[in-house]
């Protein structure tokens, strides 16, 4: 009888045991370019984390022409050298090659640039091609290992990853950009965000996060809507103040850049971007904020209880050239702009206990205290014209008691946009779901 | 202008910082029980991974009414000494106490016993209560911790974490138990299983992994059965034969296995379960197993492409009692009862290179490997009465080549089921999906 013991099964060397291997070497990989020279080709193998050199002595045979392709897939055999013009430093003289996975047809476009030459519409259709590029590997490696920092840093300061549910009875966010959808004859949504279900679990475990798709079915087609994204959410228990949850915020992105620097440094240098050095954030009143850019850029203030794009745009740039920082912490929104569960500022009526962060002029979090007394909670329902008895299950929070509490909501394509310098949000997004787009 | 630095604002000591603390301390929880010896009472407060105890002398104020109940949020101040009898062997003499959210109403039942007496079906509508349990806060820390234990053995092994689409075009899975929805006037689908993603990334980055809620719209009520749940899945290339798959996960399970005995021995503990100690796992074929079933308990084969739940759970026993294992891999399941991406056996033409991971009796993990063959795809679609027209990016996978490849997708609630030794998979679910239930 077959056991599986879960010892390593595959032999063939990674790039990392390339790089210090001798002698003969077995190693597999997807053709991502031939460089043919005539009586020789270079065969450059796509393998995890990086590229290798394989120099191959052409013999004229029909065979050949299967794996000197892009996108075949090969097992290759040979004597590995040092060689410093190669990626990785390292290069395989070939002595035998197998043909794992041959393509049926040539691909629609050359992906073996760094650069892919093609329109991002065009583009997103193809996506199961495109993402074989090096650079758009890179692009969805740097959301990762932002993920794998956000959860890292969140552990380490006491917060327990919850998985709710995504459909669910009812919106948490309100308004109309809400999917509806038939559950066994009954009208169910598709969860906006884990908001109450973050909020139940604070007298469970003081902290909480989730990472994981939110629906927003926003009908307006902008460069910076996704009607399905990834929310990193966190919740914290036993807050001073709101302030507590932006120290959180500004710590666990100060962790994450300093991880990507450290882990991921190719990933970094090989996508051309700038981290941005996190410095302590700078916070500023919605109402200061919008001042200060009326008066820095000559603007007329329009609607007093709203940021324009444009406004957001220039409170980074203000907070850029005037704070040299890249973020900067917008607080204080008006009640009429944030959702029921918002705390009001009892030194102020008319807005919100509540901030968003916007990192190089984009709204990219949400956040602030949440209401955690049953009594408030209820009478704020009523003003925002919603029915208490509609909302029993999330007001058992507050009717068994719960700390003060607060939390947020990160668009993680959203920080990434600004991380990479990308114009439009769908290339942030592997497959991108817009009021067009249900596929790939 | 206040800035944020990212380092600690909320001063009160953790669990851990109590237990080697000296004189004063501030910290917060919220009471999970209080005994009231009269002049005096014990308060134990629920704090971030565990409990601590207060030792408080009554006044007989108004105001000590308020904090001396169950689900009161407080902040207390008091010399800390060291208490044998105690949880965490710490006590704090309480000087001073300060109320931070008091519950509205009392609890409508008793949680602070380590059993919770309530039946499953009442519980799970009052689950913003249950959950402050001490043994149901277990049941998640354990399941999280097994997530973080997947995730580290799959980082470590070369898998990349993606992220893909929810909202999907059509069902990777086929069948009828899929959610529709309406998106933007199109028709739309909750995606049954990442599958097709999954695949669609092999040629990227040739290991790749997704932890994320999958949809399934089952109509039969079973207490193994949930309409949304959390997939764990991961899909690798270049392997030899499913076999590479399959000793993946026992690779993973072992680790999972020693993390959570490593890291989360309270939680093993508190929850009184026996961690499996995951030998050499013994793989049978689906023939085989079914034989040895019939043989065994002297059972007839009804239906000899099929598995029931019973001879699921028989093989299970067989293997406990004659090979010692908790999982065994049923291997090679009949065409019939795999989609249409599965392997055909090439020495077996009514079976597929393929298995079920059965633990303690259960499935919770299907896998297999895929046909990575274009022209192999397309037929098989044809014989499964498909259209290959309907999958056009799907099979730019095949079209544009790739390696060899196979996964598997795991049930995270199932396993956490089998590990706890729970009868109903809704207590695995912090807040389960059934065909009745949407709330909370």
């Amino acid at each position: 009888m077959i056991k599986a013991s879960g010892e390593r099964t595959i032999a063939d060397l990674s790039i990392e045991e390339l790089k210090t291997a001798e002698g003969t070497v077995t190693t597999h990989g997807v053709v991502y370019n031939v460089r043919d020279m005539g009586d020789f080709a270079f065969i450059i193998l796509r393998k995890i984390g990086g590229l290798i050199q394989c120099f191959y002595e052409k013999t004229g045979s029909e065979e050949e022409k299967e794996f000197l392709r892009d996108e075949a897939s090969v097992r290759v055999t040979g004597q590995i050298r040092k060689e410093e013009r190669a990626v990785n430093g390292v290069e395989i003289a070939v002595e035998k090659v197998e043909l794992l996975g041959k393509p049926k047809e040539e691909l629609p476009l050359s992906i073996n640039k760094y650069r892919l030459n093609i329109a991002l519409e065009n583009e997103l259709g193809l996506r199961p091609v495109t993402l074989r590029n090096e650079q758009r590997r890179n692009v969805f490696k740097l959301q990762s290992a932002l993920v794998e920092a956000f959860r890292e840093y969140l552990g380490k300061n006491g917060f327990t990853e919850i998985m709710t549910p995504k459909i669910v009875a009812s919106g948490a966010e309100g308004g109309a950009n809400i999917f509806k959808l038939d559950y066994f004859g009954k009208k169910a949504y598709l969860a906006q965000s884990p908001q109450f279900y973050k909020q139940m679990l604070i007298p469970v475990y003081e902290r909480v996060f989730e990472i994981a798709p939110v629906f927003r079915a926003e009908k307006h087609d902008t460069t910076r809507h996704l009607n399905e994204y990834i929310g990193v959410d966190f919740e914290m228990g036993f807050i001073n103040s709101f302030y507590d949850v932006i120290n959180m915020e500004t710590g666990m992105i100060k962790y994450a850049m300093e991880f990507l620097k450290e882990k991921y440094p190719d990933v970094i240098k090989k996508l051309g971007i700038e981290l941005p050095v996190v410095k302590d954030i700078p916070c500023v009143t919605f109402k200061d904020a919008k001042e200060m850019v009326a008066e820095k850029y000559n603007r007329k203030i329009k609607d007093p209880y709203d940021l324009e794009p444009e406004e957001e745009r220039l409170i980074g740039e203000l907070f850029k050239e005037d704070y040299d920082s890249d973020f900067v912490f917008v607080t204080h929104y008006p009640i009429k702009k944030r959702p029921f569960y918002a705390m009001d500022d009892p030194e102020n009526e008319k807005y919100t206990l509540s901030f968003d962060l916007l990192f190089r002029g984009l709204e990219v979090t949400t956040g602030g205290q949440r209401i955690h007394d049953y009594d408030t909670q209820v009478k704020k329902m009523i003003f925002k014209g919603l029915y208490p008895e509609d909302f029993e299950s999330y007001l058992m929070l507050h009717k068994y008691g719960c700390p003060p509490h607060g939390g947020l909501g990160m668009g993680l394509e959203r920080f990434v946009m600004k991380l990479i310098d990308e114009k439009n949000i769908r290339a942030t997004s592997m497959f991108p779901r817009d009021t067009t787009r249900l596929n790939p």
